[in-house]
């Protein structure tokens, strides 16, 4: 996590505690007495890679900084049952509190670097990189973008300001490739703006129309067989970057990685989430 | 939707299009016509219930309140691939700021209704409601509960500031079930709060307490199996809500909803999010 | 449905009837007084497609037409659990004769269209057209192609009476592909047939026959990939109709249909029959 | 096969031969000479139960009877990829008219008989005896019942008229449990009739009042669980029989079938219905 | 099995009797006496391919060659549930030291040819052959390999004394496939061996060079897609026999079969091993 | 892995190493200089527990104690795709000729250790012990036992001569319960064997017997429901250890945990075995 990313973090916690604590966690307040302790351990209940281990390190310590928090198991590490993370001791009001949207991160981060993990897990031998998308939760895409690196992917883009992404509509409403790809030029340049360029292209003819003009950093190939994929590779010939997309699964993903292509985009890794099992347990 | 709901909702698009909008849309802003229109058709590609729709009309809007929306399909309702669920024409750079905002939010709330739906359907004839839990993505609690409910669900306490929920660390720490029902009675009265009590038993000793002493609302019964809960609910015998907990599924709710139990809540409604496939055709 | 095909309808069920009723429902006839009213409800308990509700109100008419139906949901309609669909009333013995029978057409023709839906919703943006074929249930075939029309599909021909389709076997007989089609020709010329001719190819070699000498109305290309398939509509290049069948599955249809085909068919629309789920309840 | 059975299976074949042949086959007229002869072969290519081999026969026999027809693998035994099953000699233009509807009656059959199978084998070695219910296929009850015999199980009542079945709504109608037996058997007595008569309780309290006043054959406990089956079956000791009925399916019927039960229905067994995988290879 | 198979098979009994007897079943010792008779039944519980008959009939024997066993279903045969395949008469305390060795070589042999004869339907009607390989269980290839040929598969080579497997290794500590092939048949012919020679290639330079340079008897061709695979096949144009491998599946083997490879080998065959359930029934 | 034990695998690798190697490694004696150098690397594939490191390392000294082996994780660890388990340096020929049979055992090893970590994952914050059986593959036992371990579970008695285990057949031939236990224990005493006694009960009777006359360890129950086996606990009150065994699943072993019972018995664990993914790169 950059600083930059610890900032954001922060600030979606932050909004997750108001979500969930409101003005107060009635029932601690009415039967828990204001300084007794406690001690709670988060146990792995299923095997798979642990993601936000360090961001609920930060929900406890974001309710009360005078929780000592010890972890035993970083981001990114494989767990099976039974396996300790970390404990949290300290004021139990302050850990109630902090337990449930705790748990809410780091399941669905859980989530979605065990099955980023899996789909990975079939091209890892090979240098094509596998990338995230922007089909995130809202609000969640810093979180959900951590998890894809923890379970081995690669962050595309983050939102739509931080590259170019040139694709059809675009390309309708500049008056065809060529006309997009030097106005995406001109924007940039007037605009002082240091971006990636990417286009997506659907064919043949498009993808031989940007060869020939050039002016971008990647090209995304969407919707070719790895059949097609290949040939467009060889065409491409190492002078651009390249993106396969379109309906790629843990299936048929080492086909298209075999093609040499540089990077395979995957909406479903943030796509299906199902949270892995984890328990917050009261000693 | 209540107008409470909706500001929540509102102020959750907000910081969406902020975190995928950031400083621009460059690639629209370079590429199309400050004042080009277009108009996108939303279409259904799975079978489904549909949620969602209203919120996506309002991150629409809140992009640019001049685009026209136009709704077929309204939320809850059961949809099948090529239905055309609403249609929006406007400035295109509108469109295509908004679009992937707006989709992110009717997937996974369509997938939320979709899944509830379908364990609903379990039930749907007998008098037992079906619950979410507080096991939500964070800051997504108001727009996973509204579908919830479209999906045929019923939405369980909102935050930990809503509802007293008494569960074992609470009697632990207040000295017994008595001592914690007295203090949380004690609590309430002194704050001048109306909150429902609800108190978490997980065998008849525990039971019996309650039942002896009172002061409650609803009895969470916690991995009772349901021969034991009907016994439970012959006990309880209409005095207090009932709602039965705990590793039930799909499979086994209708067995436990059989006993006449008010309540099943079931974490998995809003835990394993896939979202519906649907599409933003544009025109 | 054609006014030809409620015929066909009307028939089957009047067969049906004969089959469940025999010489009487003697359980209602000896405890059922004769003019005791009642009304029942047919109930979703599934999400999918209806298809068969104009049969159902069909049986019941039938069976006596002084029952009063009324329809809520039209055939082709997507539904969910709890969904009303239709509601009958009238004498309780006529309601009780019909309900099996009933629903034994409804839930068996709203499982058909519910998969025909799901793989039709696979390539529903596309223009080829989603075949049914005659491997359907004996005496059922018209309630099953009403079916698969009521999921999006369209209808193949009905038997082996109102369409020629030339396979191998009728290729060897006649002496090669040459004269099995000016055979077929001569045979309809001769009885005064108008009957549209389809010829099955399985490779170039055959394929490449049957377009030098022409004749035919469709060409069924058999067992062809996807990549095959395409090169050989760009052979056959609009000057017949082309039709791909052959072990196409839900998995796989949308790559086959990328290749501008017109038709597909498909033998699993008819041949794995999972009922939907519905049911009559009585008021 | 029961001559009477024989006789409702030869009418049924004949309905679905003109079903499928109408005027004639066409395309077999045009191109096959009349006096030509050829040989088929049908193949299993899956695992499974084969029935419907008689019926097959009866196919073919009905369109043409003389053809020779030589089966090697009977009804009920178990099949594997590449098992010859019969074959099929004489004219060619009988075994094309015969083939689509010999294989719609034996793949349907065969898929029927080998999910009884599999759920049958969970309760092989135990008394109770495996029922199917009135919920088939329009027309194909008797096929259908058939093959059910033929994968293990065990036929229930053909139809509403050779079995009384006293279920809530004639109970309610007569005027309670007492009066609904007493006037069926008054029926039955002033009728002439000699049926059987079951009745569906769905409490200890319905069932107490049927043991009280006795006056019937079989007693059917609906939505019991395997405990209060076996609750139920101490209770009746021996004096009726006794039936499970309701949501049971191939994971828990044998622990209902454990509590000693005479006999447990199963709807599912007509009602999801994938066709076994056959062919009919031509020589 | 032949009689080297034979021998083989069992000296491993042998050792899987000592590993389980110990010292002596004493259970059966202390309380069975020495000369009580019994008998028991191997009965099937599942559908599937039963194999290890023989083996099992060589277990008891081996226990005690007076006992009498009778099969009544061989090896490779097709079974469901309720069949009676053998059962053995003899002394109690012989037919419970034997039972749990031979259920054990049953059930894993019909699991695996069960799965093997799931996968060879797929091609059964094509001339390709469904290989296995050397990914079978320490010490139990000779009954894993035996299974394989019960249920419709054909054994690659025994170990790696029996044939020659030139891999990528081997070339290159050779100095490239020239030499490798060379190296293999000098050392073929001065130690007098004649063993067949198979060469590994994974792309088309390297067939290329193996078809210019000649001197082996297969070639494998590791990792081709189909499309590459039927392109392969046509350069070899029958010169050497061909054997596919890698990652085929039981979705996608029959495309690569329909290429007219030789051979396709499959490690699955042995490598996911579902036992089948059988069961022994005492008397 | 006891010293015992390890001589057992030290036999048990010597005999798959003949059954592999036989008369020697043809292709690499042809093609690799007899003193050539290499390294390969154990890399994972797959998300699951790894066991068998120990066991490879011994297979790889066995063919060449000159080997060097250097291991990263240990038995019992999780592993994800990518993660590094051990290498090893040496002899080219040596790393070849051991590196099928080395895979063979870790890959089996682990695929037991994962599928048993899964099940043991249910019921791990929980007293009750998940035992093996004695359903294990033909003199595998001592490795398929290990992997269990390795999985968090726990041996059974190996085999028929270390525990005695009185089933119903022994109880017959000895003439009742009490006459068993009491052969039992006399066999021991004149014997001077000390081994521990467990008798299996079916129901109350034969338990209730049992708790008469004592003289037993353990008592297992076969077979009981949750429920029953509950109530047969409170009755056992301590006075022995108990076991549960029959049909249990992943699904349901936490209903039958949460009874108290000592010991689980799940023949699954060695009978389902699925190898996990693992493979040796050479360098």
């Amino acid at each position: 996590m950059t600083d930059h990313e610890k900032v954001k973090v922060s600030e979606l916690i932050k909004q997750s505690l108001i979500e969930d604590l409101g003005d107060g966690d009635h029932t601690s307040l009415s039967t828990i007495p204001k300084n007794a302790l406690g001690k709670v351990k988060l146990i792995a209940k299923d095997i798979g890679i642990v993601a936000g281990v360090e961001v609920a390190k930060m929900v406890f310590l974001q309710v009360d900084n005078s929780l000592e928090v010890k972890v035993f198991i970083n981001d990114g590490s494989a767990i099976k049952p039974g396996d300790l993370i970390m404990n949290i001791k300290g004021k139990s009001r302050s850990l109630l509190s902090a337990e449930r949207t705790a748990l809410n991160f780091i399941q669905r981060m859980s989530g979605i670097a065990t099955y980023t993990n899996k789909i990975h897990g079939k091209i890892a031998d090979l240098n094509t990189k596998l990338l995230d998308t922007r089909k995130t939760t809202p609000c969640n895409r810093i979180v959900e973008k951590l998890a894809v690196r923890m379970g081995g992917g690669t962050n595309h883009r983050f939102g739509l300001y931080d590259m170019i992404m040139i694709k059809d509509n675009h390309v309708d409403f500049a008056g065809g490739i060529v006309n997009a790809i030097e106005s995406t030029n001109n924007y940039l340049n007037e605009h002082g703006k240091n971006l990636k360029i990417e286009i997506e292209v659907r064919n043949f003819d498009e993808l031989n129309e940007v060869l020939t003009h050039g002016g971008v950093d990647r090209i995304m190939l969407d919707n070719f067989t790895p059949e097609q994929l290949k040939e467009a590779i060889n065409l491409i010939d190492g002078r651009y970057e390249t993106e396969a997309s379109g309906g790629i699964t843990i299936d048929t993903i080492r086909s298209y990685a075999l093609t040499g292509v540089d990077f395979i985009s995957v909406g479903a890794l943030t796509h299906q989430i199902s949270s892995l099992d984890l328990s917050l347990l009261t000693l």
